[in-house]
């Protein structure tokens, strides 16, 4: 048996913290972020951060939406492709192709992978890089292996199941989850190798059959419960950080997989623009900041999702899984 | 220690059943459901569906949403104030009031629990029952815990995780999970209680604080990842097995958890009708069936959903969360 990096077993003995015996009504998980102090907020940088222009609403709404980008070690070779074809206006003038109840949105070239829509594939930049299988998960240096023990020392026991021989093994999909400078990750415990997860909001790259990984002209974001069972199959780029309600409510399409039909060209929402923020004009340029996941309050956070006391609830599940705990993430004032 | 009445343990040592080592591609989940035999649909009985007539989207499409109601043992109570609400015709003329991203759709009457409305809560039925707050979940007898044993002894082996020391801890929520009689359910597993859990698309009953435990004149459904934290601190009630898209597109509500605000009023989808199947004539009477939970293509089917085969996936995740299993549910044509 493999020595196992991530010693969750040392950790169990650990008591959960003791309750404050105040009278108070204990912090809902939104109060309690709300406090959290200002050095506890990391800024995302303008590189790291998309905004991709809608077109209006038929009632006149403006749809903006803005996408938080994968940061290194992960997905790295798919996330330049996207920076590049945002940066030769390559998706300007594409569309949502795809809307399917409780699963995707999906947008990019109408054409590509959806031979109903019946028109040719858009040429890409001849630059974009063709990124292997192999870099669906990521081998972590020690800096990381630090600060995913960080994690487990601080928060894991919180939100793991009461039953302290459980920790590990509370998740289906995985032998181990963590959050990792601000993203939900899974891995295995026997090597350092992790991977992003597929919760509501994040974005991945479309592809068809493998070993094509898809390039990054078609992007998707998940609408529904986590389909995890993506994991390692698709990549994953990002996130919704913002405007996530102008794609979740689009109409869905009745074709396969909800691909809008030919018949159904008027519901597909055009893409007026795709911008890397850091090259948009300072006016125009969204300021975003995380929770930094390595800091008390996430941990008084995730405790909180997982152990609910605000006053609404009756029975805390002792427990949550990783996609039920969201990374706050809030747009900083001009 | 309690003894326990699942004894998972014994079934760890079952190894999965070999794979067919034939040539064509492996199914996909959707392929195994499509070749399931007759006798292993249920119908359900018409008393247990309700029909939610909305009224017609601005572009003038018909709206129909379709509620399964929950059966026994679980949340009879409400259930039972839910068919007199429908049959006193009470939620005709209520409203969508509520639409929170990544949360829930909730409808009833829109001056229920939402001051900002502005107005005078419509008076229920005198004959609706006052549930307690222990009905949220349910004592099993003996027939349902041996269809539960079926269960683990059929299907739960097959969507665990591989580690064979984790099979009933892999739910962050409960000590265990199944599929009983075609309902998603959690549990203890050292007495024989279960409650229903928030997967996506199921219906439950809005509240205010503890102790009330709602009436049925307002209702909810999942429209993200599966909340469940709420499991046994709301009263779950049905699923809505066709016309979910009519609900998770409807626009989100700028207010407060997402309430439709004074100034959205327009945004406030009708409800014009809420009936129960049973007593619509039987040229508009819907029916529909599910596949049972106790039988051979639901044990494929959910051995699938947890080990991707089929050809577009690379690394079968070897697990599955109970919510990314639904149930198939079908309707039955005229």
């Amino acid at each position: 048996m493999t020595k196992s990096l991530f010693p969750f077993a040392a950790l169990l003995a650990l008591a959960a913290p003791a309750q404050a015996q105040d009278e108070a009504a204990p912090p809902s998980p939104g109060e309690i972020v709300a406090q959290a102090p200002a050095a506890e907020w990391t800024t995302i940088a303008p590189e790291d951060l998309l905004v991709m222009t809608l077109a209006s609403a038929p009632d006149g709404t403006a749809r903006e939406v803005v996408i938080q980008l994968m940061p290194a070690p992960f997905s790295q070779g798919w996330v330049g492709n996207i920076r590049t074809l945002a940066r030769t206006e390559w998706y300007d003038g594409t569309a949502v192709n795809r809307v399917q109840d409780n699963y995707v949105v999906q947008w990019g070239d109408p054409n590509y992978d959806n031979p109903e829509a019946g028109g040719e594939a858009k040429a890409v930049p001849a630059n974009l890089a063709a990124v292997p299988e192999n870099e669906y998960s990521a081998r972590l240096d020690e800096p990381a292996i630090a600060k995913i023990r960080t994690y487990f020392e601080t928060t894991a026991s919180r939100v793991a199941p009461s039953d302290p021989t459980t920790l590990y093994r509370a998740d289906p999909y995985a032998r181990a989850h963590a959050f990792f400078d601000g993203w939900p990750i899974a891995m295995t415990d026997d090597e350092p190798v992790a991977w992003p997860v597929h919760c509501y909001g994040m974005v991945g790259v479309g592809r068809g059959y493998s070993p094509d990984t898809g390039s990054g002209a078609e992007l998707y974001t998940v609408i529904g419960h986590a389909p995890r069972h993506l994991d390692r199959n698709i990549a994953l780029v990002g996130r919704v950080v913002e405007g996530m309600e102008h794609l979740s409510s689009l109409p869905r399409g009745s074709g396969a997989l909800g691909f809008y039909t030919a018949g159904e060209a008027d519901k597909r929402t055009p893409i007026v623009s795709v911008r890397v923020a850091s090259d948009l004009p300072d006016s125009e340029r969204p300021a975003f900041e995380y929770l930094s996941t390595e800091g008390e309050t996430f941990a008084r956070y995730a405790d909180a999702r997982a152990n609910r006391r605000d006053p609404f609830f009756i029975y805390p599940a002792g427990g949550a899984d990783i996609c039920n705990i969201p990374v706050p993430v809030r747009r900083v004032a001009d």
